[in-house]
């Protein structure tokens, strides 16, 4: 079994949130699971300087070369990525996710997805292949699956608000837990939305891909 | 208990392995554990391309700055770090620990260690307190302790032999296994000098920051 994990760049302020992505790779690894990761081919929105956490002006990065970073030279660009060749997908949260892969971070509830990324997960959506969107990535659902899809970003109600004006379901959900959209096949974790340490993201996202992973079985 | 993670950047080729640095950020999370991340505040030797595996020349980048990507912000400069502070101290791999806080990578068994990451690591050798060396982080381990400590980086034979030129007792280790300096209190892990994958390294550092905790101990 093959599996697609999407990244946003390198860094949670600007890119893919490192432990996220990291447990992602480590529990789909454990899962005996082969792993391709990708990431769109286009600037990043902006590059933050994450020992001060302001924008560094006029310094420009590319996601798909800083994603390279946290997948050791084995990523593709997701506009290469056959659905058909996948058989679930992963996505890491990080502004990356909210700034890259959309513009959510931006224009909340006027946001629009990446169109190469747009393309893939609606062609994983609509052959019905489980899902899992962690941490911020969840607010790209209800452009991916329509409305009504169930989802969670935890407890965050100004970013659950947003969700429902797009027509998302949010659910409140712990840390340690996860969301599941049977009808559709999506899982949702909250994983540093909420999260004190790594410890407590290790413990959702787990369960999280354990979840996905069992719904290619079902 | 609080301990030192040093960080050398952010990326396997010109920084930090981001896999190792995660991975050890979570044993010692699930150990509860405080930890805290820090790095030398000097400019990277390389910025190194990770899709294409090819030098950015031109480009510069700061070490501090980019290991804050997997510290999430959360990071000092080591110069200002008091080894009294901290229990244990860790030294996840990557190029960068051969590149940035040591220049082993560049003259082998001449190499010298960055003098703000020497008098830290120097200051927790004095006190006995316990230290871990991943990958290729050990390769500093001569210039620290002196002639005759015990350590390993795997297998590979000719940075083995680089490593006795300098005084230090090569051991030979699965990946899965480490190797520890009774005398001297340091523990050692090859991790991705020859993990093939993630789930690999991850044993490996579990294991080895499991033992430099029970040395804290002892």
């Amino acid at each position: 079994m093959k599996v697609a994990v999407v990244l946003s760049g390198c860094g949670v302020f600007d890119g893919a949130e490192i432990h996220e992505s990291v447990l992602t790779l480590l529990a789909l690894s454990r899962a005996g699971v082969e792993v391709q990761c990708m990431a769109p081919n286009v600037a990043q929105k902006q590059v933050i300087n994450h020992l001060t956490g302001e924008e560094a002006k006029g310094e420009g990065r590319n996601v798909l070369v800083e994603a390279a970073r946290i997948a050791r030279g084995n990523i593709i660009d997701i506009a290469k990525a056959n659905p058909k060749d996948y058989a679930a997908v992963f996505f890491p949260g990080g502004f990356g996710a909210a700034k890259n892969l959309c513009d959510f971070a931006f224009k909340g509830s006027d946001c629009t997805v990446q169109p190469d990324v747009l393309r893939f997960a609606q062609g994983m959506a609509e052959l019905k292949k489980p899902a899992c969107y962690i941490c911020i990535a969840p607010a790209m659902i209800p452009r991916i699956y329509g409305k009504g899809a169930e989802l969670t970003i935890g407890t965050d109600a100004g970013t659950a608000d947003k969700i429902g004006a797009m027509g998302g379901q949010h659910r409140q959900c712990p840390v340690t837990e996860f969301v599941v959209d049977k009808a559709r096949n999506i899982v949702s974790t909250p994983a540093y939305m909420l999260a004190n340490n790594i410890g407590e993201a290790a413990t959702g996202i787990e369960k999280a891909v354990k979840a996905t992973l069992e719904l290619v079985h079902a």
